[in-house]
């Protein structure tokens, strides 16, 4: 494979799978659809585990955990979530293998050993919980029951992509059961804001906050709350979802409570979750035709040092200098690699970590230690600038901040450049074809609007923005009236 | 269920079973053999998995993601490890249901959806990581290799128990690869001493480091290091592993490296892990007739303070005071609960901690806040003691510092009162039967003589411990020559 990468105009999606693989994120396993998440890309769905479960107990929720199988008859218990889930189900049918009599060394399964009843290995879980919680809720005093799960599920879908959509992937998905409606929704409110502040505060990728319409609804759920991100290619990406799912899992699973005033009522439910789709997110919002950008705080490594040295004397002069930073660094919370190997090259270093996005880079060499001074780059613009080496540690921690407030703030402007409102059905088109990204229309409400728009264009209706304001229009298809308008977009 | 436990005395196996769901831990699933983690018992693995991980960190290592799924083709490869693990495989066969045309709202396997290969759900990760490791080593350079995987695996066990046995089980599987048979096997033993002092020191659970017999081996390993831990009813709990694979998986998936002579050579490698069976052997080890016993390292809960008051008045001015040390505690990194809740009494707030091993207990009501007295109550030793309200935070560090060694040390104790040498087959078998623990005695080396004592006694040889001293004496068996003692004993 080449050094570099495809350029994105030249082709966006290739450009996307190369910077995977030379980024040393994750590559393809041998089973279809499956990838291995690499070391440096696991690092960053570590940074973004740990926030995301802080902020998860910092709004009451604790962690628990769930059988990976469904058995069939309950996973059918609710029939929306079955009806939607049952054409990308794995499904474990046997549990022994034994030697195959026809091909010795190899392995067939045990005939057997067949299960009674099959087993699904689990693409979402509010099948297995809901059963559970059953079990759980008796009273009032049990309520509200906040819970998340750590886990992986399995959707067997057609067309994968790393990160983006593969048949297995990494999420959290919590599940909450409340005595009020009101409660529920606002639950699943919560979480779509805990959602976009880490989208938006340590992704450095704005998201629009909206509901779904109906056909883009999760399977079972009364409504879905939404943040939808925008990438550098103009299609949009579902970031993370919400659901008040009302009582549809209380009433398939039988969960009812007792009341105060003593009555049997059944329970209200959420689920809502993230996944390492929002990898492929982070890498669609920031990176460019020399690799990958990383927000800094998200970064596994958020500066690196390295090394310009002649021989072994000078390496000991810069590494006892270096030490020095790295250890006021570290002191400071801020991660750093300080970049010895002799196997390499300083060029050659330099593009590795332009490759992997490390967000500030700092050069030292022997002339730096004469005169004091040592040179830093940052990856989001490519700036360098030589500067003393008493401000080195300030100095970074503030250029931190700058890159991750920059990366922010170029985001946002590319995706408010790429909300544009029309007002025909032409016009739809042709903004949609061309320019991409959002477009916001007018649109009739209806289900059939909505698809027929979607066979014409590819477009979806990604939400309605929580933020919305009445307007009076006519629906860009129907001609129908409209008194909202709705956001549009091609997706992943 | 009853609010009191069985009495150890009167049936182990009954009383932890029954402490497990008492104490809110975990509880059996819809999959047969698949247990739900309840939040408090998944809280004291997440407590495990942060002490680990670090511990994994600071020795070189760094985690990634395999897939679930391994193709049966690639779990073949590997003889004696197929071997060892075909008999417990779920396997998955087809990859979507459809509606079932004969039960209305009932789903079916698609007969057109059988996967062209079937696909083991791992049982552990050597195939699917050696099959990748093949792509990720070339040279010297990359090596050694170091990874870590935090993950769920399925051995479809057929006798299975909360924690210490489930078809589906959360561990972490250590992968590395190594250039030298040396560096792998100080790997191997490395990972073993970092299981012991975490045993320890955080589970003040107290083992034997010691190497297995052949027959006792993991499969496809060449030499098998363990932890062996002592439970209160003279079982033996193998609690970690930590193999030396020898080029048994390098030669199976053929992973060579270029050596810096610019030969080609077999990669060497390790596998370690440790799992949620460590829970297990934490309750068997501390827990008592009272419910559980946690060392404060490892308690989601190290203090609860519970108010005792008459009405809201009291309670007020009890929680001015108690809010500050809450707050104070913090400061020092102690988890605190103060448990304000006015739908129990004191005394059912009291049953309940002590059932859950919370370490200290803090009583404070009217009359302690006129005298600026607490009560302080200890779960190890149920010792209570009035303090000074102005000593309470230093007290409470050291204490929590005190049950913390105290625990080992009862462990120790116990452990070490049940090693019993025996010099002959007959005194073997009276110590097995009666006395329980780990026996030593010389063994003539053969897996013919291991498997007699097995089958006569259930007994197992747990392992030649690491500091075994050269003795000369006679198998207790065979009679044959020996020039160690080994440990046997029965175990989970």
């Amino acid at each position: 494979m080449s050094k570099h990468l495809t350029k994105r105009t030249d082709d966006y999606s290739k450009w996307y799978n190369e910077l995977i693989v030379k980024a040393d994120m994750a590559e393809n396993s041998a089973v279809r659809g499956c990838m291995v998440i690499k070391p440096y890309g696991f690092a960053i769905w570590e940074k973004m585990k740990e926030v995301l479960d802080k902020k998860f107990k910092e709004t009451g929720h604790v962690n628990a955990y769930f059988p990976l199988f469904v058995p069939k008859s309950l996973f059918e218990a609710e029939e929306k979530n079955a009806e939607g889930f049952a054409k990308e189900c794995a499904v474990v049918t046997h549990y022994r293998l034994q030697n195959d009599p026809d091909n010795k060394g190899k392995l067939r399964i045990d005939p057997n050993a067949k299960l009674e009843e099959e087993l699904v290995v689990r693409p979402t879980s509010e099948a297995i919980i809901w059963n559970t919680y059953r079990g759980w809720i008796e009273s009032h005093r049990d309520l509200p029951l906040l819970i998340n799960q750590w886990a992986n599920v399995v959707r067997w879908e057609m067309r994968t992509r790393a990160f983006l959509r593969t048949a297995e992937f990494l999420w959290q998905e919590g599940h909450t059961a409340h005595s009020t409606k009101n409660e529920a929704v606002k639950e699943a409110q919560q979480m779509q804001e805990v959602y976009a502040d880490f989208a938006e505060n340590y992704m450095a990728m704005p998201v629009v906050k909206g509901v779904k319409s109906e056909s883009e609804r999760f399977a079972g759920a009364d409504d879905t709350y939404t943040i939808e991100a925008l990438m550098q290619d103009g299609k949009a990406l579902q970031a993370g979802t919400s659901h008040f799912l009302g009582q549809n899992f209380a009433k398939a699973f039988d969960v009812k409570y007792t009341s105060k005033e003593g009555k049997q009522e059944y329970v209200w439910a959420t689920s809502w979750g993230v996944s390492t789709r929002l990898i492929g997110g982070l890498i669609m919002t920031h990176s460019d035709d020399a690799g990958l950008v990383l927000p800094p705080k998200l970064a596994p490594i958020q500066v690196v040092i390295v090394p310009i040295y002649k021989n072994e004397e000078q390496l000991n002069a810069i590494s006892e200098k270096v030490n020095e930073f790295v250890s006021e660094f570290k002191k400071r919370g801020i991660s750093v690699k300080f970049d010895t190997r002799d196997t390499y090259r300083p060029g050659a270093k330099f593009a590795e970590y332009e490759m992997k996005g490390v967000p500030v880079r700092i050069a030292i060499g022997n002339r730096d230690l004469e005169n004091g001074t040592l040179e830093i780059a940052r990856r989001d613009t490519f700036e360098k600038q030589t500067i003393n080496q008493t401000e080195v540690i300030n100095f970074v921690e503030n250029l931190l901040n700058e890159i991750q407030e920059n990366l922010f703030k170029r985001a946002l402007n590319y995706r408010n450049e790429h909300i544009t409102e029309v007002n025909s059905f032409e016009e739809f088109k042709e903004v949609i074809e061309t320019k991409g990204g959002f477009v916001s229309a007018h649109w009739d409400g209806t289900a059939e609007t909505e698809d027929k728009i979607k066979e014409l264009t590819k477009a979806t209706i990604r939400c309605i923005p929580n933020d919305v304001k009445e307007e009076n229009g006519v629906c860009i298809f129907s001609g129908k009236p409209s008194n909202k308008r709705v956001l549009f977009a091609k997706a992943y």
